[in-house]
């Protein structure tokens, strides 16, 4: 930590050790994370809790189960997504409390007892889009946000979805996963007055083109208050609607 | 007609006038038209009573009123679509009853009392998405399959849609036209089980792209029954489901 | 079902077991389900006689199976797209009468013998178009309408086509399944008057970007009277069609 | 309102006047809106103060005019976005207080005294992207949360933004506005532990597509909490920030 | 001319004026238009009698007149594209002899008398292809080879087209002009034993996205034997159909 | 063969056997085949002496083998492209004089001894553009003109290209298979004044987008006279060339 | 400037006035700009001698004024990139030598009399490209490279491009400019072995979609040394050339 | 070599073995490559020091082998890119100081003790663009600037970059590698004032679209100075770089 560095030159510059315009010259040339945002980064991560999370796509299971070990060392709660089962097996060899979703294929830790807040609505529209839907659900229970789920109402069956209306009254903020035409965020931003996440999937053929389709439907909204993250990123939104539905403690 | 050198050509086999291997090489050589299909295209003529439709865009008024003109001295119904006023005015001067649809754009004149057939219905999103609404209604009107409209119904503020839910049980067709991210034909679909066909629209800004976010949406529906045609296309749509209405009547 | 339950909360306010002001508050809070459009999607059922069709595309040969099972056992017909030669021995272990479509790719069993409707072409350009083709037959087969087929008609090789016109006369509704550059369509589109389903398929190479050529150019299509489907979407083809055949039985 | 309606048919029940059967039929035919979810679509526009935005684009001066005289009539709070000078003449004639930002091209009337509530912090990259920053304070603002503003803070001139963090760290949502490459919500999203609206803005040339560069940047994000609306949708933005710090409310 | 040079040097190395190491450093910096393919260049122009042809678009009137000026004072033959009719007058006032196009947008002047060669035959789609069309028509007139004109004979209406197939069986090299769906040039391409050249147009809306749709759709035709140039480009398409009609002066 | 079915219906007219309408009647509804075109299409086959190419990916093994007997049983030539060694195996068990091209992935067997015409030239810009390459060269030296070939013959590296302009100069026509940027086929045209056919290969990575890049490039070419085919079509480049060449014969 | 008032505080420190820990304080929330970097961008302002350069569209002819006012009242450089003819006159108003650029759009007011360093070559492929090449020639001269020129030298005229090598090989830098397919960085690429930076424009039409054709072309140079800006991009270009022109300075 | 025989044919002009027209004759024909570029191609080799770099991706492991061995028989240094671990056993077998970098997949054998030369640095925005820097950093390092590296210093945690600006100031030329949005070049081109290249990389995922959103946004880079290479080219960007470091030597 660069704060004993700091004080340290300015001790110096008290008792005459050091010159001012010495002082200042090393002032200018300490690197910038010893002042300032080092602080804010460093708030972040507790308030956070969430030090790192690991996008295991391209890595092997040992760096998998490496960085894990890392992480659940330092006492913090532990998030992986896009695991495999393999992995799982090599960070579970590790931690044998560590839990997988095979859905959502994410392996997790909890560390502490802190209570959950409620308030984060997951919403998916069919059966394929629920992997992006767990990893979204993990993401925002991993951060303390428990969240209710209410999966398969896609459009095209609008009761399923009306005839649980008291779920949606009942959120602070909801994420709507969904792919194909990704209609199912403008149908529920239309029916709450509270921020809505919308996450397209790459669930599709023909010209759903890998989600791109579910994303201009999304992005071209007629609801107000519908925000989008990149295709299939149920972290992200799983992230953005905790730090939302966080807001109401302060 | 054509007809007339055949038989003269049997006749003159016949007679022995010619020979039979002459009148084989006549036949191989003689245009395609003069036989099979050409009665077809007759009779399509007859049956859609639409000889000509007149695409405005890039013609001057001039060349609108004078195909125009030849269209009714045929005594044929005139339909001329993506009209602007002016050429209106033009044909006017030429048939006093013409009919200008000042948000579809389109010119018409009807020269047959035939009585209309129920059934086609016409759902629009939202209110940029109206001419290319009545484009398309007025195609129907013209073929002979005056719509019903039920405007204004987007997916944002869906109790509009369910609340007029008698007419969608009514119609033997429905054409639904939106623009933005193109959710209602989905909606509309998974409500019937009548064919559905989806116009988008180019209405939106941004990654609307012209159209092609509503397009995709359609083509991507979660619900079955839905057919697409071009963006902005309420003619084809028009035409597509007064074919499909007028089935019932055979 | 519902019914009984709002009945029963008539009949207490009738007897005044119940106060109009707590009937109305249960009338608020009951899902949407159990009134108006449920009886819709019941009878929509009911008509179509497909409760659920399985799309087999990420599913397991064992996922495959239990639905089936469970949809054979309702007493419903089977269908079930995309599927492989080793699902279906996975659904025939389970009910004997299973057939499958190699084509096609789809398992079907038929539970009724309700005489089909005939009124259905399928027309394709090319062998590679054929599985798709067959998929819109299955589909149109096991949703009572068994259709008439012309393969191998492509564009490059006119006369085939067009010594078929019989079959072309005798329909109601033509499914044209093409890949490549998608010209069929319009062709067909030109030969006759009853509606046109135009199916891109994701034959190709180089620059028909996996079926997007062919989508383009049959949403362009310069016959009028062509509706679209999704690429490879030889089911939504078939499922469309048979709604727009049945338009005449009522 | 129809609980008027539905009392009174209760009450029929209980006196006798007509049959549970007779009843039962009437609630399956109201239209949906009676029920449930439109008291939801009453309490909304309650609270967020919002019955009508009106998008100006394509409309003419005197139709913005028309609508905006209607809602300050039913004394409403008037947004008006897209709007040009002359439109805002022709509200002005209406109603004398109405204001317009020349740069968020926006014309607004409060009609409350109501005080508005802090959190909301503004960023722009550029000068160019200030009509869409506008477009979003002024929407934050009539719906309550008058905005902080941090303007022209590009990401190639860091020690501007970085100078302001102060701003960043007191903010609850902030709205990040770029154009070009949109890379700046990456670097706040970085500094910040709270909700980011990105706003992609057109700005640009060449390969930046109409601000396709800056959309596909942002949703690529490699900062969490971001969440991405429409190109140039300032509207949106402020209306998804809105939402967002309003929950503090509660 | 640089071959003077060239001699010169050589029989300045022949009388021993300049040493050969010194004639070799002199060949080594000759610009490389003084050998080899320079003589190509010269050749081509001489048999192409086309020193120039003048791409109108973006050029001023005086521009363009002045350039055709100096086109027609070295006694060559004039061609100019995109032509509009203010650039014709300017032209005209130069050389009274100078032709219009006017569907074609071409002006020219031939100067010579040399006679044409057969060949040539140019087949559009629509009326709306026709300014394509003709640009091609003039291109091949222009070079030495007036083209046969076939039009409006596109695939909706199939029997224009056969009715037509002398014209077909008499030509040497088809190019076929097609927007929208772009499905002519396959069908042409199945009919006939010779090359086509296949130019797709911007003629069309929605979908079309300028063009792209033909362009797609005649890249993959499945029919052997075209090949295709860019959207719009008539000229090309005239050009190189008059290199391939040459060929059989050989 | 319908040649005796119509000579027989006109020897019964000229019989009197039966009557000229009925006749007339019989010629309307004869298939289309039989007369015109028909011929034209046997015509085709027997200049070019190609009934069929078949086209290998997605076929099996057995498949390719029995398509190779059928065509060879009856005495034509073999072409088969997009062919794997086992492929080849299989054909060379029927047929031991198979050829097989290795690095064109060609299967072939000349079944006569007709000598070839000169005229066609192959360049090629890279090692990796071989395969595409050697499909052209082998379709043209199959349809009866040995090609000449010039490979690995870059625009980084222009002095080889210019190095060979006697090759060059001797072409009739001249194919050019390039990638990535896809330069040759301008740089070529620019040196030449006889038609050039230009194949696009989806060699490359990053943003050549599977050939995209060089399509695009060659067909906004500078030089006039190139014309375009599909992303890695080197039949369609052969057969095309093939065409051109022939037009000399006549 | 800060660097007072962070001596201040170093004085108080030393002077006890203020305590360490206080003074620790100070620092960690002084703006960032005040340390390290602010001085980096002082630096480079004073080494390019170029704080700001206008980019005019979207501009008034006035604010244009204002800030070229601005600018040279601090004694600095002036240059104005896509100026239109009116906003010279404006300037011109202000600064009598001020000097317009009429191909490339550029105003320009040179306020010291260094003298320039050799060393950039800017080449183009057509006539059409030239405002682009101007605005780069412009941009390396206002920064102290006065650049060669080689124009009109594009890949389908190669002899023009070769028969001006000495160019080439007398250059440290080489800006290609080009349009169309974008082929001339590769070429001149494969002929030097100094960086290459490319530019492609807009010029073109049908496929080059707007510069993306030449834009694809230039990333897939298979020439190394080659890096590419946006479309039409000039100034980034000159601004690139200059600084890599430069480094042979120190 | 040519030169031999030019000084032949001079020396027989000299002597008067030949003609002057003669001389002339063959000297049009001698090929290009005789005379001028091909030095200039022989001298780029020898100041590159690299005859031939092997791109690995498509080639077997015997094949990059043999051209190793080819190369280094020849005394040349040896890079291969995009080598297989597999593919460097096999060179590893001819050469035992084959060195390989497994990270950035290559394959190299310095063949000289020449010193390197300083300047070059590359940074990397996250651990999954390692190995395109990896491939960038061996490509500077055998062409003689043994690069500095700075990685994992993503836009999201600024004050890694900040923290390490030493580093950039003491760089001539700047590699900036980064995938998802590519934002990171525009965050160094902001800091420094010497040429930066940056380089987009495939890592993301859903609307990354393999690399084009990160391509787009350095493309639309806000700070000057910054060009451009294809996806994933660390070859190129290590080969430009060089380039320019190299230019302070002259």
């Amino acid at each position: 930590m660069e704060v004993e560095k700091l004080t340290t030159l300015l001790e110096k510059v008290k008792t005459g050790e050091i010159e001012v315009n010495e002082a200042l010259q090393s002032l200018r040339t300490l690197p910038f994370e010893d002042l300032g945002f080092s602080k804010i980064d460093h708030h972040r991560q507790l308030r956070t809790g969430f030090p790192e999370v690991i996008f295991c796509e391209g890595k092997t299971d040992s760096q998998v189960a490496k960085i894990s070990e890392h992480i659940l060392n330092a006492g913090h709660p532990l998030l992986a997504t896009r695991a495999t089962p393999m992995m799982y097996e090599a960070v579970k060899a590790i931690h044998p409390d560590a839990r997988y979703n095979e859905l959502g294929r994410t392996i997790s830790v909890i560390q502490s007892d802190k209570e959950g807040k409620d308030g984060v609505l997951i919403i998916s529209a069919g059966t394929s889009d629920l992997p992006v839907a767990e990893e979204a659900a993990e993401t925002a229970y991993m951060m303390g946000c428990p969240p209710e789920r209410l999966y398969d109402v896609g459009v095209a069956g609008l009761h399923r979805l009306i005839g649980n209306h008291e779920k949606l009254l009942q959120a602070r903020v909801i994420i709507v996963v969904a792919g194909m035409e990704g209609a199912l965020p403008s149908v529920v931003g239309g029916l709450v007055d509270i921020p809505v996440i919308a996450v397209p999937t790459s669930v599709g053929y023909g010209a759903s083109f890998g989600g791109l389709a579910a994303l201009l439907g999304m992005l071209n909204s007629c609801a107000s208050g519908v925000t989008v993250v990149n295709i299939d990123n149920g972290f992200g939104a799983g992230y953005s609607a905790t730090l939302i539905n966080r807001l109401s403690d302060e």
